[in-house]
C-alpha cells in the first residue's frame, strides 16, 4: 500500500508535489469545462438575439441527443446477434 | 420581429441554416465538455490507482474554489471602498 492512503503525520515531498500536480490538471481542466459553458451560453444568447427561441433549441439538442443514442443502441443490438448468429 | 419567432408553415432556408448551425456550435461544445470531463474522470482514476483517496482530493478542491471566490469577493469589496474613499 502506497503512502498516501495512509493518514500519517506528513506526505513526503514528491508525493504531496504529485497531489498538487493532480488536483491542478483538475482544477485546469474545470476552468476549461466552465469556459465551454459560457460559450454555449454565447450562442443561445446570439441565438435569442436573432429572434430564436432557445427553449424550442435546447429541446432540438436532446432529441438529437436521444436520437443518436437510439441509433447506437440498435446497432450494438445488431452487432451483437451478428455475432451470435455468425452473419 | 424576425421571421424565426413567428410560428407560421415553415422557415426560410437561410433561418433555417443558421438554426442548423447554431445547434451543430452548441453540439460540438457539449461533446468538448463531456470530453473534458472524461479527462477529470481519467485523472480522478490515476490519483486513486497510485493510492490517494479522491474524496479528499475533491474536498481540497472545493475548498480551493471558495479560497478563491472569497479571495476575489474581499478584493471587490476593497475596490469599491477606494472608490468610495478615493484612495
Amino acid at each position: 500500500m502506497m503512502s498516501a492512503t495512509v493518514p500519517s503525520e506528513s506526505m513526503d515531498q514528491g508525493t504531496a508535489d504529485r497531489l498538487r500536480s493532480m488536483i491542478e490538471r483538475v482544477e485546469r481542466l474545470e476552468s476549461e469545462k466552465g469556459d465551454i459553458s459560457e460559450d454555449i451560453k454565447g450562442v443561445f444568447q446570439e441565438a435569442k438575439s436573432e429572434g430564436f427561441d432557445t427553449k424550442a433549441m435546447k429541446a432540438i439538442i436532446r432529441l438529437r441527443k436521444k436520437e443518436a443514442h437510439e441509433r447506437e443502441e440498435e446497432e450494438q443490438l445488431l452487432e451483437l446477434y451478428r455475432q451470435a448468429i455468425g452473419v
